[in-house]
């Protein structure tokens, strides 16, 4: 049986530039019921935080570590918050008929220096064995160096890509792909089918790979990592159903050189 | 520094008797604020599920493990629902100024025919030497051999308090301790400062640690796993702070041959 692991962008199921945390509970029950629909073997999700993480980690500055008592409330209150979005996706998914679970990765994963060093993924493996479908989510998490950093879905999607080997790789975001140029500011921008590296990106004179700030990171990580991934516009209804069916001609491809997986 | 467990009963924060996960919002806001003042050295809370879980547990029968595609569901719900609670615990907690921050044990626990292997302590270590206080929770988890088992607030104590060498275990239940006799059949029922084995209590004549069915099980689990720990009335105003500052003449204090802590 195939293992797909999607992520869906904290942009599409909350409010993404609300500054208090928002959810958007009409993207969120499309998104579920698009899951359910698409699912084909077993499946790992993802979902970032959007407006219930973002606003609260640039306030408080806990991404780059732990300094005062104000940061180790702050440090506790976004994880807090950070479950509560979760809990929030896992009712949603439970409706659809989805064994849903939620899995804290900052109950044992270690990071050093903002890079992830270790995600227990014995209960992940089992919990998929089992038919469930583990639901993990972008955290702060203890880090040996500086206290607290960021680890996000983005870091989690590339770490259990490799630790399982997944067969597909489906990153749902609130753009169609990965353009040659920037499509806001030229016309003629070209949504690329495939992405092989960043390098050649910067042959076509475009420094920007897309205009939402994370995304030539997404890449970067992605290809660093050697993961093959799907990005696709997961605001388009129908996209992330078809991706999760296995539909080729949609989104950008991100090709690692390594074969690791089926895409 | 020293390091207690703190471990409240479901009991305590919930509606124990209601069919639906009820909270008990004003001793919830009690008891945190206790642990707020009581706090001494390091802390970790446990909470158990009370209505979050008893009622669904029995209902789904998941504590014996799952067999089809309802319990796969109720395993998340029943995660879900927990992770809730736990949600309410640590908000309460914040609200005091502690940096509480939650800790899901089944992200890492595996259990294996109901019996705990093993949680990965890494992370809860971290927090601890950071000046955190992690809070976490009976929970369900991933079983090696079921499916899936109940991994209770009481096992988890245990097992930390081996792991992490606990100066203090403190259980705050719904009683004022162990007696020699069910107090409620008997009126010269005596509370037992101390309780060395389970063995002396049959010798009274008393089959009855306590009327409350977990307290046999809760008592014998400490003294297999060689912890000693005190089990106070968390229900009575001012005594977690108390136990919390180490006072030694309440409750009664399950005394283990093995003398890991300072109790």
């Amino acid at each position: 049986m195939t293992l797909t692991i999607l992520k869906i962008g904290g942009s599409i199921i909350t409010k993404k530039n609300s500054i208090e945390p928002e959810i958007n509970h009409a993207e969120l029950k499309r998104v579920c019921r698009e899951i359910k629909e698409g699912k084909n073997g077993k499946l790992i999700l993802i979902h970032g935080a959007g407006s219930y993480g973002h606003p609260i980690v640039n306030r408080t500055g806990i991404h780059k570590g732990i300094s005062n008592e104000e940061q180790l409330k702050a440090f506790g209150e976004t994880q807090a918050l950070q479950n509560e979005l979760n809990s929030m996706v896992c009712k949603e998914l439970k409706k659809t008929g989805l064994p849903a679970i939620p899995i804290q990765a900052s109950s044992s994963a270690v990071m050093e220096k903002g890079q992830l060093l270790y995600i227990d993924t014995r209960v992940i493996k089992g919990l998929l064995d089992l038919g469930m479908v583990p639901v993990l989510y972008g955290v702060p998490a203890y880090d040996v160096e500086q206290g607290c950093s960021i680890l996000s879905g983005d870091v989690i999607i590339t770490y259990l890509a490799l630790e399982l080997n997944a067969d597909n790789v489906i990153h749902a975001s609130d753009v169609d792909g990965v353009y040659d140029k920037d499509p806001k500011k030229h016309e003629d921008a070209v949504l690329l089918k495939e992405l092989l590296t960043l390098d050649n990106l910067n042959v076509t004179g475009s420094n920007h790979v897309d205009v939402t700030g994370g995304m030539r990171k997404k890449i970067s990580q992605l290809l660093n990592a050697g993961v093959t991934a799907r990005i696709i516009n997961g605001l388009k209804e129908g996209m992330i159903t078809l991706a999760l069916k296995g539909e080729k001609g949609i989104g950008t491809i991100i090709k690692s050189g390594r074969v690791q997986n089926h895409l």
